[in-house]
């Protein structure tokens, strides 16, 4: 195998994580949809209680891997919207949290009803599932560091 | 398992995958805008070569399953840094047909040398890689078919 030709084979399966993850993303979108709730909006939905409410922006950026700018224009459509409310911390005013309104208390219940997540991952067997997080986490891992990040510190993506 | 646990459970493997390939975006990113390259502009750079000089700003979609508004942004900033030069057919007026540019062909040559996506999937063996485009293909499938899309009609991510 020449060096090329390996750098195009692991360029290439990283492009079909990429593009797996791209398909359910899209699959949960057109759910949420129906709901009227934009598909990133329904994903902060899930951090802020992952998180505990209130949450800081820079948790939830952190959370989702999303850079606080593109985190900070959700949350501001989503006060928009009436699902999330934004409030400056009393002790540290430069420091905003955010909590669910009624609003997006019912926006998270029927968010979690959505059902295509589960339907697309029950394609796998249980052992399945646990074979494909644990090689996940190894690129995890790997992939934090090349970021110069200890995967210790950085918070797992899990909810709930 | 209660449906609830289940359907949390099923969710946190998909934002794990999705987190992950992040990871290995923004590592990607990282090295890419050393060489002055945001990072989208060069998997379309890959895109491109894959499908073929030229190619449609349609079929570059199609292939980033990314949407066409989103593509076509992307190409005419790519045009304005002189890696791509956009121009309509001859025949059919209301195609785009995208080539790459001198400029475009140098900086794919760059792009290539990159090896930060190689460092991070080679932390897998050769036997785990396998395992996982197995894991993952299964997904493509099956989410694809929830989409309401025919995987064999869909074009398979692989660059060359």
């Amino acid at each position: 195998m020449t060096e090329l030709s390996g750098t195009i084979q692991h360029y290439n399966l990283w492009v079909l994580l990429h593009h797996v993850s791209d398909i359910i993303f899209n699959a949960r979108q057109t759910e949420l949809m129906r709901y009227g709730i934009p598909g990133m909006q329904g994903e902060v939905l899930f951090a802020i209680k992952a998180i505990g409410n209130p949450a800081t922006p820079a948790q939830i950026s952190r959370l989702m891997f999303r850079r606080p700018h593109s985190v900070s224009g959700i949350l501001i459509r989503m006060e928009k919207a009436g699902l999330v409310k934004r409030s400056k911390d009393l002790e540290k005013k430069n420091l905003v949290r955010v909590t669910l309104t009624e609003k997006g208390e019912r926006a998270y219940r029927q968010v979690l009803k959505g059902r295509a997540v589960q339907r697309i991952v029950s394609s796998l067997s249980e052992s399945e599932r646990r074979r494909l997080r644990s090689l996940l986490e190894t690129l995890r891992n790997k992939g934090l560091k090349e970021l110069g990040l200890d995967p210790e510190r950085v918070p797992y993506p899990k909810f709930v």
